[in-house]
């Protein structure tokens, strides 16, 4: 007999899918049969979740049956056909992709900031935000609440593994094609040594890229307006000031961004930094006076945001900066549509 | 007979005196005499300079005989000592440290935005902008004669030699202990593998620090201060409104930043582009739809600051928003107080 609901893990073989394996492991066991999906090329492999071998099957319609949750780590176009028969076949879907996020029928979920929002699916679909809003948003949730905010500038600092296992494979490559050498004093000596950019459009060992995504209205980037308008639906703000650039860096993972954050009150930047020690999901990582402040390399396989370099702005009271870290494979992808899921979960009862 | 002024290097042997033995052979021939100084150390090397050997001297009172003007590329106290020396014995010092730039007795000159200032100089020197400043001011300064700047959110991401040759060894050295490694891909791997971070407050390689220089007033660092009131003194605008973040990044060479910057009037984004194009020291390389935009390893070792990602903000009118690079060892050091003396060295007749 059922006693907990049943999971489908769609694209479990895939970069996301791994991490999700890992934190369907190590955190509460809410689950009662996980089911591993992948395509008919990755069928039959065998992956290790909560400890015993799973057999992967391929994705079909049948491969929904008798599922409650099924989440999806896929590219667009997949979850943009398949998230809807999962649905269809009775099941809460979770896309990590970005297929639903801007539909006004699928709610854009942060647990630690709009829980409440898993209820208003009228399509049977959540979707989890990008990786990039990802990794700020839980902050800036927290400080909206007490001093409701009106304006972002956001900086991103983004790593290699948001573009995929490719991007990880390429910034390692380049690096060892770099390391000994002179590369990166004189102009042009990249080109000479890198032939290969991988996913990215430049190359990325010693380099910083301002480009992530492909091109949208007004010259922004998809990832930038990711960011502006992920921000605005999750936060329920529409009508949100959001201004972003993102730049990749070669980080295999975690994303860093500063954010300029404009708020309705005052801000007290003692109280802000306490708010935050006491917020769900962030770790406040900020002695300036110690030169402690977080980085991608202390943050990556950690679950939290951690935020430091807090400060006031000297202009306007209102106004603050700070820099925030967030592993984008766990936070900024599994996790959330684990936690996302496991708020899902709760609604079964057998 | 003397007919062109005699010049000063001191610091000739460092970092920036290095790339300024460089710049002062490439660029229109100004100078008489050339006399290299630098610590008793380094007295007797011989350098190349105009394509001839010349012998390094001691630095000392006499040093300054017949020189007219005076390059500094020495830490702040070494200038904040010999500069008046050398103005002492009627040379004008033109100065890279951060000793005189905040003195209001001495102006702070970048040649395309304020070359009228080198006149004002009661004590004798003339102080150089540091190289994050100066690697955006000079895009600053052109949007500014036509839109009248009021505030400034800057994001940057500095390149290892930016702290210096034990900088650029660092990197060198950490990059050659991870590729080839996992390192990047689970917390803390990093500490296993670099043991050393050189003049950086964490690892470099597959990291980015939020941190360059020393803790000053309000959280903030001496680098992001420095962003703020030098592009204040520069522009002659003291309520300017700046905010900065200052991150170190795994580059060798060429100082990034992301900048939002709000007018006082309007922006035509395809006008401030054009007016960018025929700004001197500025190359525009902005064709997002061929995924065209500056990066540090395009730029590293020319002289433009090179601008792209121009953008128009969506909340408002007055607001843009780009992405710049500049060598921070020649237009961010060398070069500029290379051009700050060649302006100071049409006021000599013989």
């Amino acid at each position: 007999m059922k006693t907990k609901p049943t999971l489908a893990v769609v694209g479990a073989t895939g970069a996301v899918g791994t991490v999700m394996l890992d934190i369907l492991t190590n955190r509460e066991d809410v689950w009662g049969e996980i089911r591993l999906i992948a395509s008919a090329r990755s069928a039959g492999k065998q992956l290790m979740v909560r400890g015993r071998l799973e057999t992967v099957i391929e994705l079909t319609t049948e491969s929904f049956e008798d599922v409650d949750v099924a989440m999806f780590d896929v590219p667009d176009e997949v979850s943009a056909i398949w998230a809807p028969i999962a649905a269809s076949k009775g099941a809460i879907a979770v896309d990590n992709s970005g297929a639903f996020r801007m539909d006004p029928e699928v709610p854009l979920v942060v647990p630690e900031v709009n829980a409440d929002q898993v209820k208003n699916r009228p399509k049977g679909i959540i979707s989890n935000p990008n990786c990039t809003t990802l990794s700020m948003i839980v902050v800036i949730g927290a400080l909206h609440q007490k001093y409701g905010v009106e304006e972002l500038v956001v900086s991103s600092y983004q790593a290699a593994s948001g573009a995929g296992q490719s991007g990880i494979d390429s910034l390692r490559e380049q690096m060892q094609l770099v390391a000994g050498t002179e590369v990166g004093s004189v102009a042009g000596d990249h080109k000479n040594v890198i032939k290969d950019h991988g996913p990215f459009p430049a190359s990325l060992a010693l380099n910083v890229i301002p480009w992530a995504g492909s091109l949208k209205e007004d010259g922004y980037t998809s990832e930038e307006l990711k960011v502006r308008k992920e921000s605005q639906k999750i936060l329920g703000l529409p009508n949100l000031k959001v201004i972003a650039t993102c730049v990749r860096v070669p980080v295999i993972t975690t994303h860093s961004l500063t954010v300029v954050a404009r708020f309705k009150n005052k801000i007290d930047i003692d109280a802000a930094r306490d708010l935050l020690r006491k917020s769900p999901g962030v770790t406040v990582l900020d002695d300036p006076s110690n030169k402690v402040f977080p980085t991608p390399a202390d943050v990556v396989g950690t679950d939290d945001t951690w935020v430091g370099r807090l400060r006031a702005s000297m202009d306007d009271e209102n106004t603050l900066t700070f820099f925030v870290c967030g592993d984008n494979l766990r936070k900024g992808a599994a996790l959330n549509t684990a936690q996302i899921a496991e708020v899902v979960a709760k609604e079964f009862k057998f």
